[in-house]
């Protein structure tokens, strides 16, 4: 749905999609999907894509720019995600964010910086040694994520 | 927990608290609160006052402006919001929000702007008639949403 | 929304509000907040409330007293909960908590007592020293609890 | 699970069981089955009963009483409810629910009296002309229920 | 609602029956029941009996056979599993399940085989001892469930 | 993930991925991914593909076939699902679906078919008029779904 002209296209292509059909728990009581659930939504995705670029599960938001909600969506309505990489720092990722009603064509909201760090075993910022998205392949965390902070037999330190 | 000397309160005091538990369903996989299940739950009870400043159930978040993540929450702390109405416009109104965790005193979250906006029967920005806090009492709506657009016996426009 | 002259005030006023929104979730087939939810929900914002009375994670309801339910709340109706500290004893507290539907102004459940007992570290109720309800300012419990029976290393016995 | 000289066997046998596995979503930050997740999960059962019972959808929680939690369930934990009628009324069904954890054997919570009340299409109490429980076979409603407050077709007054 | 005659029963009676009310959660966005809410009650439900059946929490779904579904349950309709044990493996269990709609008495799904495994300590396959469906008394397991893998004090091998 | 030599390659190519980072509310009570649960994300994936295939919103599962669980996910893991359309019939889609652990490179389940089929509205299998996949664009439906039956102003017939 996203064509070249698009706002954004000078930084990056959308390197990423993802729908979602919109169902009853994103509904606020008015009917409509609430903002909140939306950014939640965009949250989640982005924190999945974030992990398959720097290659590791220990990826936090740091930061969530400014967002105007332009029109909900409905009950039903399809609604894309479509995500850009707009720069690699040493420990962090940035992603824009635009959401639309596949169906109506409006756009939804656009975000324009989702910012995610990547920890070290620590918990502190940690460089992850990429400069570049990643189109062909995804870089897959190797291991397991510990459980609750307890080590597991295949990942000694 | 929010004392003379916080940040923004050259603006207005926080008007409005609540609190919440942090549970399973707010977490990511990391065994942290998620930024879009903290960003969802703001807006949520934003909304919720908004309702109450204004008197009126049309009401809609337009915009939810920048947020930086301090630190997160884990399972089973208690995390407190605090709200303030910074601004109230011809058809908006505007709160800063303060998310803390309780447990840590650590700050999570700060919005600054969350702005929504009152709509008419039509659906469009309506006037709603305020231009200070209400304090003392609420402003509670006199009557029941209309169900999904459909008008109900004792709604005759 | 509760004024002088609500029953109970001969015990105690009421120390502490919260409100929600009715959503689907709150409803049962019927289109009806269910007797169920109301109850969870009541549960949920008293363990709170106890916590920052007792100034301790380590608090179970030993007892909901009998519940009669006056008129359901529809979705979108706001609903109110005022809590009452009635007694605290040597081990536990007791509240009173009334939920009112803000829009209808309808009383929905009154339930006369919800005692919460404290726990110590074996499990079984401690003393919790306190015999006033703290308005000022919570008494917030000084450490996180500890993951699923497992200690932490800042939990040295 | 519940043999003969259980409490409450003077009045009625247990004529409906069923049980759950204890989920995430059942608990509360402290890891085990909060109460009020525990009434919730009677109350949604109750009242399919009573519909079963009553041969009627508009059936509404009017009353549970009073509720002792002995011993909450933990995760993994498999629970079982088991419900009597103890009286029929002319409006009205009221039970008696027993939760027993099936691993450890311990009683969770006994409820001695949920009533249910059957309303007429105008929403208010309505005979529904039963005396007795129905062991044999379900009394299944013949109609579905109306969409929220609209008549369907195959539902003409 | 299932007699004599019901297909199947040449292979065995029903031995467990459990009625759900349809609720929101259970709705695509169409409106109706989806296909895999209901797999996932059907599987769930299984998974409690299986375990009722081996004594055993070990026990995960290794297939779910083919399913046609016939026709959606929609909100507020009350939907009937009977679950019928069809083989007993050394260290499996079969069962069918058929699923009903108790107010339209049509079909919803019939699934011919749901096989569970029983696994031993090590996670692999493991004898169960059992040959023949209990239908007087349950098998209920003697002891907890470890905690995500961490031995407790009350289970030491 | 799905490299030249998957089952399945001279059927179609995959067309549609998607990946979901596993959360507490997809495990059993085991702490492993349930089958139901993700029998559920497969269909509703495939429902959301569907629409975009047929260019309508009246599409419902009507057959899922044999599936065989190998591993379970655990929390954290990253599942992903690769979608291929192996049959257009006049009224119907058929897809086939893989879903794979892309930390551990294991398979967890492959469903040969799921079926959906188009309605008309009339609620009755109607010929949707597609014979191929589209992959550079979707077909969007130009409408959106009529609320809970009741038509629409931009939606007269």
């Amino acid at each position: 749905m996203f064509g070249p002209g698009d706002r954004g296209d000078d930084v990056a292509p959308i390197s990423h999609r993802t729908r979602t059909w919109v169902r009853q728990e994103h509904l606020n009581a008015n009917g409509t999907t609430s903002a909140g659930s939306i950014v939640r939504w965009v949250d989640e995705e982005a924190a999945i894509y974030a992990i398959l670029q720097l290659g590791s599960h220990r990826v936090v938001t740091k930061l969530i720019s400014s967002a105007v909600f332009e029109a909900p969506a409905e009950l039903g309505d399809l609604v894309e995600l479509g995500l850009r990489v707009v720069r690699f720092g040493r420990t962090s990722i940035t992603m824009r964010a635009e959401v639309r009603n596949m169906i109506t064509r409006e756009p939804i909201v656009t975000i324009d910086e989702i910012v995610f760090v990547n920890l070290g075993e620590d918990g502190r910022p940690a460089p992850h040694g990429y400069t570049e998205v990643t189109y062909a392949r995804d870089r897959v965390p190797r291991h397991r994520m510990p459980a609750a902070g307890f080590p597991r037999p295949d990942e000694t330190p």
